[in-house]
């Protein structure tokens, strides 16, 4: 098989065509989960998959399975993310895994390739959770992550449910036709890498070795407000000062921990947040996230030594959330590496920062992911853009996984 | 007149009642321009006025005046404020003015204190712009800072413009009606300082020398948004550590100049303000205050100083608007000195920070004000306070000085 190849000319054809459902005319789309537009590209890959001879089925969460029978009685290999997309979204996060998850059973089907295992095409609903909150909610309910009635419950900007718009869809299938790992052998997810290190490094492929650990904190920082004219400056508690010193605080010592390590200040919050009174309530978060869960204690021990009054306001943080490091199934992760080698693709082991759908699955599965570039590093914007080139090239390298995974 | 004093009764027995109008329940006042509330304010303020044998008139922005004539035919000497509140705000902020102005006159009537000239108690419309922007509105018109036409075109939260309101008020009077330099001899205005000075100094009677100038500027840092999970550290941009490391540097800089400067940032707008998302645009305020026009300079100076790239961001700054120092009457401000001095109450000279009517009145009158303290420096709250005797102090000092005005 060394010579097997998805075909540009198809890869292009799905990507345009998708890119309609949802096209805001600016170049992107906004695809919402179990909107118009999503029904759209669920009926167009049903439509695609069924004349390619797939059988479908759907779940109790609306996620899309199009499975292609294999020559014997085996556990199915999995491929596949999501379609929907953020408001003003690109036409590659989420999609592209399906697009190249479609081509690669196209190219298996045309060209006849024989495979023992039943090969299953996914769609995932709601990933983004831009529409209903929380993201990756379809994954987290069949690994038990997510409680369902919580999420059928789970309203939009406009009131409706989950629940009621999944009952709507025509999509709701049966609990038994849950992905599981009695009847799944592996979920391989490609996806684009929403980051600038895969086009900056000039490397076409990403072996995804896991999702990196991550931690979330709120600061708070209480000062007393007062009329910016009046209160001199040496009896003044300004809540944004003490913040500002936070944030050089943090910056200056998280730098001197492993270069791996990425966080973010990306939320401020500002009372009363008006330009004649000095603030006297300001909040706000730290993401960091590393692989290593020692770098990532070394990030807590830094919170956790920031001085309890900075500016003479009252400092304090709690956690929001944190997950922890998931690891993709080593053999699989090799298969990735082996097989861009073989087809001459730069490439390098990375760990995603973002959740995706496939750190859930990698609870019950085993699990990989692929990663393709993103120019410029954009995403969940709309000019996400991954050339039609690098698409290939994930297909190819998703195909080989599949047919290696295949003759284990 | 040595032994002469206002009454500390009559005096509590004001300020309770007009903390009725407009009472939240929960210590403080809402009482915009030309609410009912401000009616009943309005209202029995003329029906005080007139019991003592006022005549009262208003003019076209609504500005009361009730004057009690003088032994001789000269211009009036004038004392006031304004009754209009802030949302939740407290019961002394400009109605403090108008309740010891009434206190002054109801003592010269009850004592039958001699007086030469008019002396007019005042009701500015519209101090506060809370309902109605901007801020002194009716003293700006009628001084000509502000377009009246415009004024009258200002609209509130639900649409109705000023002019409405004022039509609708039945306090529209003649334009012939304005204070104006050919009737009028000095303009008073006692206040709440609005600030923690006095109260922290344990002075009585603040000495208002005039108000301080200002500048306030935006500061805007552009950086580049990005994936808090992708991005690695050196390659970001980030548009908020740029702006706390220029926070930090105007702190440091304006903390050199000198001690009786007040600064302050007190907005900060950051987009897109998402805890995983590197932020790309951030902006904040700068408010910078001092009577001496040569440190505004020196804070002119520090702002055109700063670096134009920090933490990798384009830093830009545009001066949103400024004003000059505004002194008073040297003259009265001496009255007003060794009135305090007579009656034994502590005091201090000082420049109010924030804007007050009599600035601009100060620009074809002769005027000076008359701080008491705050508790705690609060204002624009609920818990705005003033002790009753420091109330009765004032009055005091504003009836001596409205006395020694009129043997000029």
């Amino acid at each position: 098989m060394e010579n097997v190849s998805c075909d540009i000319k198809r890869m292009e054809d799905k990507i345009v065509t998708f890119s309609k459902f949802g096209d805001t005319g600016k170049g992107g789309i906004t695809r919402l989960a179990l909107s118009e537009a999503d029904f759209q590209a669920r009926e167009e890959f049903c439509k695609r998959m069924k004349a390619l001879g797939a059988e479908i089925v759907t779940d109790d969460m609306g996620n899309i399975y199009a499975t292609f029978k294999g020559s014997e009685d085996l556990p199915h290999i999995a491929m596949g993310s999501h379609c929907d997309s953020v408001v003003q979204g690109g036409n590659y996060d989420g999609i592209l895994g399906v697009l190249t998850g479609m081509e690669v059973a196209e190219t298996i089907v045309k060209e006849n390739i024989p495979h023992r295992h039943p090969i299953t095409v996914m769609i995932w609903t709601n990933e983004e959770g831009a529409r209903f909150d929380p993201a990756m909610m379809s994954s987290g309910v069949i690994t038990g992550k997510f409680d369902k009635a919580k999420m059928l419950a789970s309203k939009d900007m406009e009131g409706v449910t989950f629940g009621e718009a999944l009952d709507a869809s025509g999509y709701k299938g049966d609990e038994k036709n849950r992905m599981n790992p009695k009847d799944y052998k592996a979920f391989l997810e490609l996806h684009i890498e929403q980051g600038p290190v895969l086009e900056a490094e000039k490397v076409d492929i990403g072996v995804v070795e896991g999702v990196v650990g991550m931690v979330n904190y709120e600061f708070e920082f209480i000062g007393q407000a007062g009329h910016a004219g009046t209160v001199p400056q040496k009896m003044r508690q300004d809540a944004l000062l003490a913040a500002s010193e936070a944030i050089q605080y943090l910056h200056r010592e998280l730098d001197k921990l492993d270069e791996k390590l990425v966080y973010t200040t990306g939320r401020i919050i500002c009372s009363p947040n008006v330009h004649t009174i000095i603030p006297d309530d300001v909040k706000f978060t730290l993401d960091a996230r590393h692989q290593d869960p020692e770098v990532i204690k070394q990030v807590v021990e830094i919170i956790k030594n920031i001085p309890s009054e900075l500016a003479k306001c009252k400092v304090s943080y709690k956690e929001l959330w944190s997950r922890k490091t998931v690891s993709f199934n080593k053999e699989f992760v090799d298969f990735v590496e082996k097989n861009a080698e073989t087809y001459g693709y730069s490439n390098m082991r990375m760990y995603s920062g973002p959740g995706h759908d496939a750190q859930f699955v990698a609870d019950m599965l085993p699990v990989t992911m692929i990663f393709v570039p993103s120019i410029g590093g954009h995403s969940h914007c709309e000019i996400e853009k991954t050339p039609v080139e690098n698409c290939l090239k994930g297909a190819n390298v998703l195909l080989q996984t599949v047919l290696d995974i295949d003759k284990k």
